[in-house]
């Protein structure tokens, strides 16, 4: 059982900012991050000189990118840390924050996520001198080139879960179904359009069985959030959302050799901490931002975030539970799938979903009375976040 | 004034490790990075099991890179931290482990900063899609090619430096000298042949009239340290190091036009925020290692670490105060100069040595009887960290 620390201070988010996902391709990742800070600090009704740390995530924008970001709204000479770890670099730079102000160093921080990604599947990521974990590859079928190492990972884990659990094709086409549809809700959203499952089904092929509506997009963007001491928090006349738990954890050994491990073992002891931090139960969230790169990808983590038994992933979303107006709205800002998923910013845009919609300002995708939700946000083979909020 | 957090613990350094700094063209930075984790744990006399936290500083290993590192040595599933902040990406990581262990939320963690490095002078850093922040440009010599950027920009800090307070060249060769000095005394210092004043003036020149002995080399290293509450740091026998102030700053906007401003105002400011928390004056500082990338900073950063006043520093070095033997021993290691300057090794590698002399264990290069050292890492342009220790 993890440690409970002893002494940490309640930490609340008090502003967020989020551009719309897109392509920006006029744009560069300092106009990018400047813009959602800018917007947090707006909401929050805080100037820039409120902040006593800036805590920056992205992959690949280069050394000290953090610094030219924040520096762009402000240079007060507070400390700013750049932190990475691939897709969860936006919560790891959260996660940062959090301690910042949760250990009383801080009583005003801020986590920023950016980046300005290029079109394209991403590479397995290049680390010099070292020789490069290949992920399962798969055959590509006569005449194609192939499938790119990502989505065919992905593939590999369906049809793991599929043998397994009998999870059906059709049911991750559900998953981008919804979250297609949650995104069309969304004016953030990188893809806007509603889909049928047929359309999924018979989009473009990326790694078979995967085709490109189960896959998240390539984009750019940018989210920001300020977190406070509650003494700050209690003069933002209750817009502030309270951290009821933190939990931020790497990948252990698989000592059982299952297949599953690096989707499964990571998540669900964050997601077990999480909840026994927050006092919280799964069947209490109601709202959820979870980390569906993939479609195959949110099934297996509902089973992670105990919305319901391993296994049942696939019936959960035929069911209709995690739609919005089910019994947890899952992505309702359409997700990676839909909204998109700039590396480094998506951790922070998740939160910037949660606060949204804890604060009933979500508009069309509203998650009517929602007073509990949970961000889940993975970097794979690197690292997992996950946050319980409260109104 | 800087707040003084009112609930953080004490923190220790238990355990410190760290690889020669070389070429190791043989070697993989997770050689390099699991070589001084392995090292850190063995001093500290720790299982891997007792990390409950590590944070890793590169500048340019790749994404999750951290995680390959430490997961060569254990994987227990604990957070793992990615930090970048350039040539201060090592004291970023110290500063992450050290909040962790402050804050209460672990009573062990790891700093690890390593970098695999190749030959030649550093480019100034790339970010894509912005425009570059070129460095003031010297005209090449009829038949030179163009100095590169960063000795280009402290050779243009020399010159000011020497235009407003007479600083010479052969001051900054004496740094040269007493480096390389002090280096030659370190079985881990990348060079370790001493030389003379006009050896360094007659190296190869760089940047006009920075040479190449008043340069740090580029090379590939490691170094780790073990972080522990008061608990933990009581078992170890008499070896712990206390932690008596850490600060992490980044740079204010420059509202003065001061052209020293950039290598000045962060410097100070963080290092007059460590003197206040420590409640230790800069005379009593008995060991140091500080930030010498060029001779030229580490004349100035005598000033900013109030060694000397403002303008003195090319007269303390030759004076001989800040040699081994004098009023405090600086980069008793060798510093970046003759150590050498893995980027995000640097920052724990002083820790290493500061840790080292405070225990009475460093050889040929002892300060005899420290008792206070302090160490300072500056990232350009990004950050600067100071701590303080004691015995």
């Amino acid at each position: 059982m993890p440690k409970i620390p002893p002494k940490l201070r309640d930490v609340y988010v008090v502003g967020v900012g989020m551009t719309p996902f897109a392509r920006h391709e006029d744009k560069t990742f300092v106009d990018l991050g400047s813009w959602a800070i800018r917007d947090a600090l707006g909401d929050a009704g805080l100037p820039f000189e409120a902040l006593e740390a800036a805590w920056c995530g992205h992959v690949a924008q280069g050394s000290t990118a953090g610094q030219k970001v924040v520096g762009a709204v402000g240079q007060t000479g507070i400390p700013v840390m750049n932190v990475e770890n691939a897709c969860a670099s936006g919560t790891s730079a959260f996660r940062g924050a959090y301690l910042q102000v949760a250990s009383g160093i801080a009583d005003v921080a801020l986590a920023v996520g950016f980046e300005r990604m290029g079109r394209g599947a991403l590479p397995m990521p290049k680390t010099p001198g070292e020789k490069s974990e290949a992920p399962p590859k798969q055959e590509p079928k006569p005449g194609k080139k192939p499938a790119p190492p990502f989505p065919s990972l992905f593939a590999q884990l369906f049809r793991e879960h599929s043998r397994r659990f009998g999870t059906t094709v059709e049911q991750m086409a559900k998953v981008g179904v919804k979250n297609h549809h949650h995104g069309a809700l969304n004016p953030r959203a990188q893809y806007r359009e509603e889909c049928t499952v047929q359309q999924v089904l018979e989009s473009r092929e990326i790694a078979d069985p995967l085709t490109l509506l189960m896959c998240c997009p390539t984009g750019s963007g940018s989210a920001a959030a300020v977190l406070c001491s509650e003494d700050v928090a209690r003069q933002a006349e209750g817009k502030a959302a309270r951290i009821l738990a933190s939990t931020f954890v790497s990948e252990a050994a698989n000592t059982t050799g299952d297949s599953l491990h690096g989707v499964v073992e990571i998540n669900t002891r964050a997601a077990g901490t999480a909840y026994q931090l927050a006092g919280v139960k799964p069947e209490e969230i109601e709202v959820c931002e979870l980390h569906d790169c993939f479609a195959i990808a949110e099934i297996i983590h509902y089973e992670n975030l105990g919305f319901c038994e391993r296994g049942e992933g696939g019936r959960f979303v035929e069911s209709g539970m995690s739609a919005l107006g089910g019994q947890v709205a899952v992505n309702p800002s359409g997700g990676l799938l839909a909204k998109g998923h700039p590396l480094g910013a998506t951790g922070v845009a998740q939160v910037f979903e949660i606060v949204t919609q804890l604060r009933g300002e979500a508009g069309e995708r509203q998650v009517q009375g929602a007073r509990i939700g949970l961000t889940h946000c993975q970097g794979f083979g690197g690292a997992t976040g996950v946050h319980i909020f409260t109104r």
